[in-house]
């Protein structure tokens, strides 16, 4: 359960599994097939059933997907990949820059003449496949609904999972099942909807207050649900896993096994309720006309955090703040050049497991050091693992799981001296993120309204960095959770309860990287004194109690203000961190976090 | 020529001429009659030919339209005019707060039976009629076109424009219509698209590099005009306008009387380019399935000022801001309580009127005394015209047509004694400003992605301002000049020579308002030592140089940074626009832009 460092997947394993694929594509008369890295849920992690795209090609990033044809075989990927690709696959594979070049651009070019491309109905989403249709038009390609070829000629592919599904606390949860699916079954109805079918596993988690284990890192069951306008659930999930959690889901759920789904489906009455963006197509297929377009019924309202669920997630961050100050002590504690990356990732691991109420690290740390700060998702293996040496700034992302709260946070860490420019760019990136920790905001704005807040400072110096400022969080389920984000690409208005991250960062190519990242939950802010008496706004309240290296802030490039907020900061961190701690790291936090 | 003061329309008025419409109304067997403020070009003004919604209902704002039914009469107005309405309108006529309440979802309430609703196809963009149809499916409305109704009643109506129309130097256009018109056909051709159909005047006068003067504040000749794909333009534009203009046109343009417009239109071979969201709605119905959607061709090109438009309105605000130093240094020199808004506007008018460089103003005068300042779109008239008073707060927001450039400037002055609390919102507002101004920003963001900086100072105060914070600006054409805008709205990405107006405000009914205003026109900025080398930044150049009251400036409220900037812009101010003086004023500017 420990993070990995082994290199999963090797190169030299694509060019004769291409070969078999290919000899499928031809016995089904197609002349390719698309192998996406998503399985029907469309998350961020998949089982290691689900983990095609790995075994064909030996890519092993996040997102992306092969489009293998007869004479060419292309891996589509973003631009946090770009470079990890190359490395990963073998040349019978193409590296293609996405979304830059768009999959039926790509098609378009390499079938001048037309041609059939099959796809897996389960592993693409509807709106997906209406957007590639409707680019194809005219282009003689078409795409065909098959079977999964892959599954066909992988001969030692792992079973589904089939992992316990537990009972989520009323305690943590805040409201019951049976509320929250009545509340959902009211917007059906005011909809004019009669059912909506749910496929994503945070959604089904978060409507029946459950938790699962069915992948790495997300405490989610694969399964789907149905909800219906009167409130009753249809769940689709193999009995197995749900043993003992007859009573807690109680009357209005009715457990079916997974087969039983597309069937339940087909039977409805419409309209029905789906999210085009992460349905599968063959959902989509088998509703047909009855189809209505809306989204996931769960995705405002579990993005929408309850009191209890902040609570939650305030006291989760308490504890795993301990545990990051504990490896902060232990880490300033070794001599430059004396630990490697992987020796600080089990570290950390090991501080966040000391009290057994982690139930996972919430995704792979990240954990690079010099050079490798600047690859923003960088997961350190045994080939890539270097040494912390003087001068170098650490990037370290990481978070835990916890039964009242899911955390995700990043400090950057001075080994040694430290150049001035490093510290310099660090002053700008803690300056944009204290702004953002500082703003208030007039309800109805959304990320892309308030973004560029935590980007100024970096601006005014002709710097900038390649990411959104902030995701959403969930409360014990995924680490990044939608719809609200603060990113430029996020129109969703955000709301009291919401958890994003704030998290403003720096990247220099082959020197260094710096990120800072605290949790803060968007609430109403309290009035001003002279403030606009009838416009109401929004701030954020902070989760994250952890200090930020002081060694690597230039003071004088502070404001009062951001002096002031940084100072206030460091106290409360001592304050709500310190008696959680031994007495001799008390003593190493009281230093760091002594006002500037 | 001058600004006038009169109060244009009355409230008694409505009543007689709303009796006349409906019976034209039930003679046609209608159900009710639309009656926007729009002419079929869609501009902001409109020649008095077309001032249908003045003429029947009193109300004389620049947006809204009246839905005249047979036992209702709703006038559609936006949250500007809210006020202004109820002064200006009869109680047979109910204001309808819009976009709040739609046009279609009034008339579903008021019409439960469906109805038959005419229109004018001239007058409504097809954009607009398509949304509506399609929200009225299954209401039993309908939506018919039919003649102009008002025009049937309106006894006295005067005639349409018929003024001349002039050509715009190419030292002020910077290139000549031919180069144009190949380039915009060249983009035709890329496309596949063999015409495009241009109905919005500046874009007329833009392309043809002419100007005219048929309606009020803008330099525009209607008309229409095809632009074909190997870049001949057809100009449907009385001859009697053109006079003298056959060598300039040259063989490219092949003028047309306008009432052969519309079978021209019907002659195109497709696709056939307009912009849904102008075009009227007759012009779509004769191009039917020929019509592409693809905006104006013309809206981004001109909206990229090249260096001979920048150069230019470089040159018209140093004249500009003069007459405002003139007007500045005079109000200076007045007892409070001496004078009144309207000796302001008309003061000020004659400053900008001097040395006849001066075409007309840009737009009306806002000059908001007091209360009146909170007013954001504020006309005085005869009857609301008020002293200004010690303590008041003067916002004076003007501009001018210039044969080199359009300006728009606001400033905030300072009646007398004025109380700390105006000083320190205009402190903050003049933070916004400055920030906006100081701001660097990567390549491809829209208005949407920065125009939050403007606001941070309000909203740490718990305050905001319920406008956009800049919009685009033309090249001796519209001071209200799209698609760029420093809005939540804008999502068109800012690009080099596109000039914009910097304006936040802050406003307290009933108390004082505040607006400070400079034109800046986007440039690429020059790289910064330390910057990211691949990263292309923008930045502003700003035109308007006038001083900024310093009376009302909390000193200690703004950064170094800031305080920099202001007495650098000063500094700027004395040495750009002093020449220009004569000694008097000139000493009167030294005091005025002495260092913070």
């Amino acid at each position: 359960m420990y993070q990995s460092f082994e290199v999963t997947a090797r190169p030299e394993q694509g060019p004769p599994r291409l070969e078999r694929l290919r000899a499928e594509i031809e016995a089904e008369a197609l002349s390719g097939f698309l192998v996406p890295r998503a399985d029907a849920h469309q998350g961020e992690y998949v089982a290691a059933h689900d983990e095609r795209l790995a075994w064909l090609t030996g890519f092993t990033g996040s997102a992306g997907f092969c489009a293998a044809l007869k004479d060419a075989a292309g891996v589509f990927i973003d631009g946090r990949y770009r470079t990890q690709v190359k490395a990963q696959v073998s040349d019978v594979f193409t590296p293609v820059p996405w979304p830059d070049v768009s999959l039926t651009d790509w098609l378009k070019k390499q079938l001048p003449q037309g041609g059939r491309v099959g796809f897996d109905p389960w592993l693409h989403a509807a709106g997906q496949i209406r957007t590639a249709v409707s680019e194809l038009k005219g282009s003689g390609i078409e795409l065909v609904r098959c079977d999964n070829l892959v599954d066909r000629i992988w001969p030692d592919q792992p079973s589904p999972p089939m992992e316990p599904v537990k009972v989520h606390p009323l305690e943590f949860a805040g409201e019951t099942a049976a509320d929250k699916a009545a509340r959902l079954a009211e917007d059906l109805r005011s909809a004019g909807q009669k059912a909506a079918v749910i496929t994503l596993p945070d959604s089904i988690m978060w409507l029946l207050n459950i938790r699962g284990a069915d992948i790495p890192r997300n405490p989610v069951a694969h399964g789907f649900a149905i909800l219906h306008d009167d409130g009753r659930v249809d769940l689709f999930m193999a009995a197995a896993k749900l043993t003992g959690l007859e009573e807690h889901l109680g009357p209005m759920v009715t457990q079916y096994e997974p087969d039983a789904f597309l069937d339940a489906v087909e039977a409805l009455a419409g309209p029905v309720r789906v999210d085009l963006s992460t349905v599968p197509q063959i959902v989509a297929d088998r509703l047909g006309h009855r189809l209505a377009k809306g989204g996931d019924p769960c995705a405002l309202p579990k993005a929408r955090k309850n009191a209890a669920e902040i609570a939650g997630a305030a006291e989760a961050h308490l504890r795993d703040g301990a545990a990051m100050v504990d490896l902060l002590a232990w880490l300033d504690a070794q001599e430059p050049g004396s630990l490697t990356e992987t020796q600080v990732v089990s570290q950390l691991e090991a501080c966040r497991r000391r009290d057994n109420a982690l139930q996972d690290i919430s995704f792979e740390t990240i954990a690079g050091t010099g050079p490798n700060g600047a690859i923003m998702h960088y997961r350190v293996t045994e080939e890539t693992d270097s040494r912390l040496e003087d001068g170098h700034l650490l990037v370290l992302d990481s978070g835990g799981q916890y039964l009242d709260g899911t955390t995700d946070i990043t400090r950057t860490i001075a080994i040694g001296t430290v150049g001035d420019e490093e510290k310099t760019c660090f002053t700008r990136v803690l300056k944009g993120m204290i702004a953002m920790s500082m703003l208030r905001w007039p309800v109805g704005l959304a990320g892309r309204d308030i973004e560029c807040v935590a980007r100024l400072p970096l601006w005014l110096a002709g710097q900038d960095f390649n990411h959104g400022v902030g995701h959403g969080v969930g409360a014990y389920l995924s680490v990044h959770e939608g719809p609200q984000r603060l990113a430029r690409v996020s129109h969703v208005p955000l709301e009291p309860g919401m958890i994003l991250s704030n998290e403003p960062g720096y990247y220099r190519e082959g020197a260094f990287g710096i990120r800072i990242e605290n949790l803060v939950v968007v609430q109403e802010a309290a009035p001003l004194p002279g403030g606009d008496a009838e416009r109401a706004m929004l701030n954020w309240r902070t989760l994250t109690y952890v200090p930020i290296d002081r060694r690597l802030i230039v003071a004088e490039m502070l404001t009062v203000e951001e002096r002031d907020w940084l100072n206030a900061y460091h106290a409360d961190v001592a304050a709500k961190i310190g008696p959680r701690l031994g007495a001799e790291t008390r003593m190493w936090l009281d230093a760091a976090t002594a006002p500037l």
